[in-house]
Order: C-alpha cells, then structure tokens, then sequence
C-alpha cells in the first residue's frame, strides 16, 4: 500500500520523516511543490489548483492514502479533495486540532504563517470541536525565513522567537499548536522560552499516530518485517533548495528526483 | 509606445514607480507574477520559463519595450529573451552595475537575495566591465521577509541589517548596488548604517534613466504633455498580497487586476 504526502516543499519533510519511522512497511511517496511554492501566500483558488494538481501526481504513482503535510492547503483543500478523491486523506490541522483537544488544555495557542492565523481555519476548528475553549492564535512570518536560512541560533533569531511568541506566554497557554511544518524543527527554542509546562503540538507527530491508527485497523496485514521503498520528488530543484534541505534536514538519506506534474 | 515591466511579485513597483513619475507619456504595463514568486529560490531552467510567460503576455497586450525588474530573472533570463524576442529589453542588473562603475568606485558592495549573491552573476557583470575593481558581495536573505511584513523598524530588524551589512562597513564599500527590488524601501535604515559616504545604487532610479535616454534618442515623439495609462497585473490576490503591497507601497494609485497567464 502506498501513502502520498504533498507540500509546497520540504517542510513537509518532518512529516515525511515521522511516518517514515513509524510505518517501515509502507511504500512511501513525498512530493514538494517546490516550483510554486510557498503556498502560504497565495489565494485560495490558486492553492487549491496546486493542491488538486499533487494528488492527480500521487493518484497516478498508485498512492491509496494522502497525507496533507501542509497547512495551506489542509487549511482550503482538504474538503475540496476528500470530496474529489475517493481515498482517505489525512491533514495536517485536523490531526493538530484533535491532539491539542486530547491534552485537556483550556488555553490553546496557535502559530503559524500569516496566512494560516488569518485564514481562521484553527481557531474555527477549535471552536467547532470545543466551544469553551480559549484560543490565542499569533502570526509569527519571521520564523520559516530563520529556521530556512538556517539561522536559528543567532543572537537576532532568539529576540524574534521571544517577540512572536512573548503574548503566547503573557496568556498562560496550556499547549501550544505548532500550525507550520518547519517549526518543529526548533521546537526546543521555543520549549525553552514557553517553559517545560506547556504540550507542544507537533503536526508531523500527531498525524502520523492518526495514520498508524487508521492502518492498524484497516489494513493490518499490511505491518511486516519489510521496509519498503521511499521516494522524494520535487517540482523544482535549485541550489536554495539543496541549501535549505541540508540546513534543516542532516540526513534525509532518499534520492530527490525532480518531477514535472503538469 | 506601451513600456512592459515584470517582476516575480511586487517588489518590482519600486521599478515601476520609478519609470511612471519619469515617463508619464508613456503607457505603462506592470506583471507581477505573484502566483509563482518568489523566483529567487528557484532553478534557472524554471525562472526562464516563467519570464518567457511574463514577456509573451506583456507582448500580447502591445508592449514594444520590457523591463525586467526583478534581479533573479535579470540574471537568468535577460540573455534568453534578447534572443528570443526582437524589441529592447532592459535589466536591473545591467543598469545597477553600470551606474555602480560610473559612479567611480574603487570597492563596490552587492547586497541581494541568496540566489542572486551565489548565481555570482553581478560579481562576474562587474569583472568584466572592469577587472581592478574590488567586489564585496553578501546575501541577505533575511532583508525582504522584514520589508514585506512592514518590520523593518522593529528592533531586531535593525539588529539583522547591522549584522548583514557590517562586512560591507568593515571593507569600506564606496558604493553599494542594492541588488533586489525591494531594498530601496529600506534605503533610509541603509544610509544610516553605513554612513553618508556610501552610494547607494538604486537599480530601480538606474533603470529608468537609462530608459529615459534610450527613448529620448529613438522615440523623441513620444514625449508628449499627455499623461498615459498605467495598468498593473499579478497572477493571483491573495491576502497577503494586499497587505504586504499596502504595508509597502502606500499611495499605488493604479487599480491592481488578477490574470491568469497561462
């Protein structure tokens, strides 16, 4: 059985990386939309074009199961392709959503790109699911850029990670959405600031425990003692790129292979 | 005469506002290509084919000149679309390191985007026009997300572009090219850095001096007391891009229309 994962690019990588781990059995199969991201930044139209366009890509490689590893566009597509697509689809922000409501917390923080705080798909989410819930949601654009260029060490990116996320504190947040796919990757920053009390929610854990679920049930005798094969494609490969995935992935051990989808 | 302009996004209005109070009797047709920015972080053989989109289209509504104004697709593409098509192109680059060496500096600075530092295409323009020249170049990728997001007066920012810039300082640059378009909006921060000695060379002011000259000696008709129309383009509207375009372009008096270019 093959599980497709979709992105804009390789931030989605942390996703790919957790159901690596956790289900060696499965094939599996990344694609990165790297010629046209990001997609934080663009309409919804055009986000759900791109979205659409993914899983056309993985449905044609026989993928029977997608994983949404990007919050854009599991925040406008998802109910696009589950009604389009006939297989499970899996996002990022339904299984982030779920997680921070198991942790019991009352206060929920939420960050994310601009465009995913302004799209109001967390809080909305958060709220149809638990109305007395309290939510503070905050926009932090500078972290992808930092953690990106690979400068989440720099004296200038602490003072940014406090400033974004000094009102998340000030509110005595419980637990702490991470509604981006490259903030994991400096989840112990923003621990150390945050204090050991508060649960970060980390997407590409949650939704990879989500999956493993779903598989145990549905397709048991599909966990073997055999690995199967993992693919990496992008849309576009240029030296930013080979940069940026070094920087934050040390060793991501799969091929790249550029691929065109249209 | 219809004057063409595109760029990536909307960093390129500071070329188009430049060339629109220079050259009022004379139409003008911006293109951001915000569907698919940023080009700076994308492969050569993917850039080239979306300036050929953005020339094909400006071509389709008349335009007879086009300005590049956007660094990366400078860099890549200029040579491609000469070739390609017959009318006058003009680039930022060529007409930032013109006015860099007329300016009569012994040690020339380049600031730009990671991709455009590294694709060395400024250092190797600059060599070539003139082999004793002193070539500082630095990448400051952090630079363009503080100016989109209209934080470019928070304290940390000014932190990151002392720390970008002190190379340039320590190797006491005469003159600076600033090498991607939205770096003129921070021209003042830059100024006060470096200190009042430093020429600042704005390829979006060089750019329409150049086109100011090329058109007086070939199409002095042209010049009339008649104010022209000025029409703007991007590929998508999201919400981002209305506020970084107001959060950086206060007063774009022209209305902005979505197209679809493909």
């Amino acid at each position: 059985m093959k599980i497709g994962i979709f992105d804009s690019g390789i931030g989605g990588l942390t996703v790919f990386r957790e159901i690596s781990k956790r289900l060696p059995s499965f094939e599996l199969i990344y694609l990165g939309d790297t010629a046209r991201l990001p997609y934080g930044i663009k309409s919804k139209k055009t986000v759900n074009k791109y979205s659409d366009n993914n899983v056309r890509f993985l449905k044609s490689l026989g993928c029977e199961i997608i994983v949404i590893a990007c919050n854009t566009a599991s925040s406008y597509s998802t109910d696009l392709l589950k009604r389009k697509y006939k297989f499970p689809i899996f996002d990022v922000l339904s299984a982030g959503v779920a997680a921070s409501l198991e942790s019991e917390a009352k206060r929920i923080g939420v960050i994310g790109t601009s465009s995913t705080i302004e799209s109001n798909t967390y809080q909305r989410t958060l709220k149809k699911r638990k109305k007395s819930i309290k939510i503070i949601a905050k926009a932090c654009p500078m972290l992808v850029p930092i953690i990106e260029q690979g400068l989440a060490k720099e004296n200038y990116s602490k003072i940014i990670i406090k400033n974004n996320l000094a009102l998340l504190k000030k509110s005595k947040v419980e637990a702490l959405i991470l509604g981006c796919t490259h903030y994991p990757l400096i989840k112990n920053e923003i621990k150390k600031f945050l204090g050991p009390r508060v649960t970060l929610v980390d997407s590409a854990e949650e939704i990879s425990k989500s999956l493993f679920k779903y598989l145990k049930t549905n397709h048991p005798k599909e966990f073997t003692k055999y690995k199967k094969k993992r693919r990496i494609y992008v849309t576009d490969k240029s030296s930013y790129f080979e940069r940026a995935s070094k920087k934050i992935f040390k060793n991501i051990e799969v091929e790249i292979k550029l691929v065109d989808i249209k």
